[in-house]
């Protein structure tokens, strides 16, 4: 097997991992540049500052995974289709140096006409296909753009995006809401609930965000009380519209920070839960190899 | 019956009427003088630079609804709860200067531990009724947070807030949607009602807004339509909430430009819609008086 380098290369920053030939993670880096922030579009000047090193050893395989196979990336790698796994997606890799240095595709998705797109998301659940032996199952993995991901046959069926934590972004510090919230408050676990709940009651987000402004002119919230709060109503909603698997576990893939606030709420609607963090990108990349 | 000025004292702007003794308007002004523009707190300067010309006429009486009575107005007219009509209102009037300025207060209702508020559109509302000869019916008024007013017995019985009009903004000039979407294109009513049939497939604003963003990368919108259907997936998000009334008209007040826009939406639903605009709110203040 030849050594892997798995990068994601995300919109704002991207994160790297050099594996040995049974896919253990050696080293790590990661670095605060993103697509966004390559200068002159020069991908290849980027990449050979951060991974040259480790690029070094012959027979050394690097894939990238993310915004970095989009059209604003370093080449576009189209989408490949739902139903797809690891192998359609290791069939349609964009080689930038053949047999050395590959772009991984993203996934599409059709519903009803609409168009669902996901760069980076789908080498992480294979990575946690392969790491909880898991053939199927619902996936969430959270962020600025969650993405909610069914599996059969170790193969992604289909999945829709949840702007949820745009919105949070947008509600806490651009809205009116701004004006009575404290955006990056420690999470009250128990407010965080009572936001998950109030979701739940058929209104709709664009009339509970309203009630956050509301409870705090009654005095009812915080300001750090109202993120916790709005937190749970966007997280409620977008948890409140998936048909949860009946006493299966839901698989959370992503940082701790955000996978646990998924975990607090979903096991509060009865859910089992169980997370993977980083290391289910590294073993994604693997997984992609064969 | 004296001589009534009219006000209608928002956040952003104001519009004032001079109405002769049956409620006629004589004159009408407006000017950006929100109360987040008024100068150190000085209502009373900014009212006399506008008004004084109007008010000189003896006996002359001044109804100013609207953010003026809130807390960061001029002075706080608190909140009437619900169920209100025009006789609870003109008994709860904030007196700045007795008999001849007075802040009209807002409502509250109360919906499972949420408080809920509007100020200024009840004014519109009981016009409305007094214009109508209506008694009881639904009643939306559109705008950066559009209310949901429920009529019987010529009083507002509960209503809800829906951050409609904001929502359009954030996401129109500063959510990843931006980027391709003209925010300010004109309607195109097809590509709305696209976006208004979308909003009903109950999965969801988090998700469907994102499908904004991946038409646009498809090509299936263009950043003119992109507004359209934007606008019709949060209108209809919040129409598909609302219980319609069987066979009975929805009552729009409203600037025209918005009030078209959901008698576009509530029509394409099977509902009936009347529509009002800046006379209700005139009427409205002059019912207050009796």
């Amino acid at each position: 097997m030849p050594q892997l380098i798995a990068v994601d290369w995300g919109t704002s920053s991207l994160r790297g991992a050099r594996l040995d030939d049974v896919g253990r993670v050696l080293e790590e880096k990661s670095a605060p540049l993103g697509i966004l922030n390559v200068a002159n579009g020069d991908f290849a000047c980027v990449f050979a500052s951060l991974f040259s090193d480790w690029m070094k050893p012959a027979g050394t395989v690097c894939l990238i995974s993310g915004m970095a196979g989009s059209r604003q990336g370093w080449a576009e790698a189209p989408y490949v289709a739902c139903p797809a796994g690891p192998d359609e997606l290791r069939r349609r890799l964009h080689w930038i140096e053949p047999g050395r240095i590959a772009l991984v595709p993203g996934l599409s998705d059709e519903q009803g006409e609409v168009p669902d797109v996901m760069r980076g998301e789908e080498v992480q659940i294979f990575g946690a296909v392969r790491l909880g032996g898991l053939a199927e199952g619902l996936f969430v993995l959270p962020g600025t753009h969650s993405k909610w991901a069914t599996v059969q046959g170790g193969r992604v069926t289909g999945f829709r995006t949840c702007m949820t934590g745009e919105f949070y972004g947008l509600l806490s510090r651009h809205s009116i809401l701004a004006r009575t919230l404290e955006a990056d408050a420690v999470l009250d676990d128990a407010v965080f609930l009572r936001g998950v709940e109030r979701a739940g009651n058929g209104r709709g987000l664009l009339h509970n965000a309203f009630g956050v402004r509301a409870l705090a002119l009654f005095g009812r919230l915080s300001p750090a009380e109202s993120a916790s709060y709005l937190s749970g109503l966007l997280i409620g909603e977008e948890i409140h519209l998936q048909e949860l698997p009946q006493g299966r576990e839901v698989i959370a893939i992503g940082a701790s920070t955000l996978t646990a606030r998924y975990a607090l709420a979903l096991r509060h609607r009865g859910a089992r839960v169980r997370t993977f963090g980083a290391e289910a990108t590294w073993t994604g990349a693997k997984a992609l190899l064969g």
